[in-house]
């Protein structure tokens, strides 16, 4: 059996969200694709929702450079980014209401097959929430298109930070009133789990191979001594008896 | 009909919790009077709530007066009055154990019998939230025991401000990413929904004139305004079309 330990005393999962729950990838190219064909905008929907992704990181990059600034919501830089792309793919025509269609498409996100069945029957044991830089707005209504069972949620917004910052995991078992050892972060990105681990919280991995489809170049097996590893969250409940 | 106007465009609700939905007086007689019962713990419990529910609000004028000092949650305010009261009450022998199983009987209050039927109508429409003074570990296991359909948990230790403090209404229509007209207060008590309206959101009375028992002096009717007065949630329901 993987995993170092068995986890005891967790009350509480929280989950990132963008690959670990949801298939942003396939679900953003059959959504944009659709539209487009419907609106007739013609353009690389693939390319640019691969490129989408790739300025996620940088962009939040930029908010944490610029601590004394606003913090900056997930939907606003999707919506930045969005704009500087499809000038860069020279996608034209664009209505405020396309646009609109695009960035809310991160809220339309359609989950893992394994996710809501492992959801509903760990939700029987444990308080669950996501712990994602999505933005709480994002991601609840993400919940309510997909059937997501959360108990509550918990975005970078909450804590004006974006992880791996710390104050996110420490702040999420302060909200939750619980030593960070009574809750266990589950993600597929090793890097997630790693600052998570080094503030005391448990870890549960598990692989999302196609996340990036063929641009995916890490995250294939667990790298970190994590409580957890399973194939997917149906194993996840497996391992904590639910 | 009651109410000044009807509602447009509103895509949240957001509740206040202690005695709109949860009978907590009722709950906390029953619930401490049966545990003391066991224990063999001699009290007048009935008195003790009363006193406990009356140290609320001065217990978070407290913490207001004092914006530099780090926010204390409503756990927290609970156990510090209940350790004075069980001094004054000449309660003894309470062990640890006992003074955490009373604070945390905040966590399992019932709902009154109209609530869990109606979210679950309003949640088909409408984003929901409770928005209490209660922390969010609170809400979220006291939501676990109630069965409470709630999309999120929003509670003072979100915002580090107690309601009516502005930065809790403005707060929430914030994290939900909608102006504040968007977004309706649910309450018993008009002067929530007074400070909630001052400032764009939507409002709905519904009457609880149980709450405090023989000691309720006030909002045994909607004394402004709102857009909505309703008997009950189902009448709240009914109104929104759900």
């Amino acid at each position: 059996m993987a995993g170092s330990a068995e986890p005891t005393n967790v009350q509480a999962l929280i989950f990132d969200v963008f690959g670990t729950v949801v298939d942003w990838r396939t679900s953003l190219i059959d959504d944009l694709t659709a539209y487009a064909a419907r609106r007739g905008i013609e353009g690389d929907w693939t390319a640019l929702i691969d490129a989408w992704r790739q300025a996620y990181v940088p962009s939040m990059d930029a908010v944490r450079r610029n601590p004394q600034a606003d913090f900056i919501i997930l939907d606003d830089l999707h919506r930045r980014s969005l704009e500087r792309l499809v000038d860069e793919f020279g996608i034209r025509g664009l209505t405020e209401d396309d646009l609109s269609y695009m960035v809310t498409g991160w809220h339309r996100l359609k989950p893992w097959p394994d996710v809501v069945p492992a959801l509903t029957r760990l939700k029987t044991k444990y308080i669950l929430s996501p712990l994602s830089n999505g933005n709480v707005g994002l991601l609840t209504r993400m919940a309510k298109n997909a059937g997501l069972p959360w108990d509550l949620i918990l975005g970078g917004d909450v804590f004006g930070h974006y992880k791996p910052d710390p104050q996110t995991y420490l702040g999420a078992a302060r909200l939750l009133n619980l030593p960070p050892e009574q809750v266990m972060m589950v993600a597929a990105h090793n890097n997630d789990l790693a600052a998570a681990q080094a503030l005391g919280l448990k870890t549960a991995f598990i692989p999302r191979p196609t996340e990036y489809g063929p641009l995916q170049t890490l995250d294939f097996d667990a790298t970190g001594d994590w409580t957890i590893v399973a194939d997917d969250l149906a194993g996840v409940a497996d391992r904590l008896g639910c």
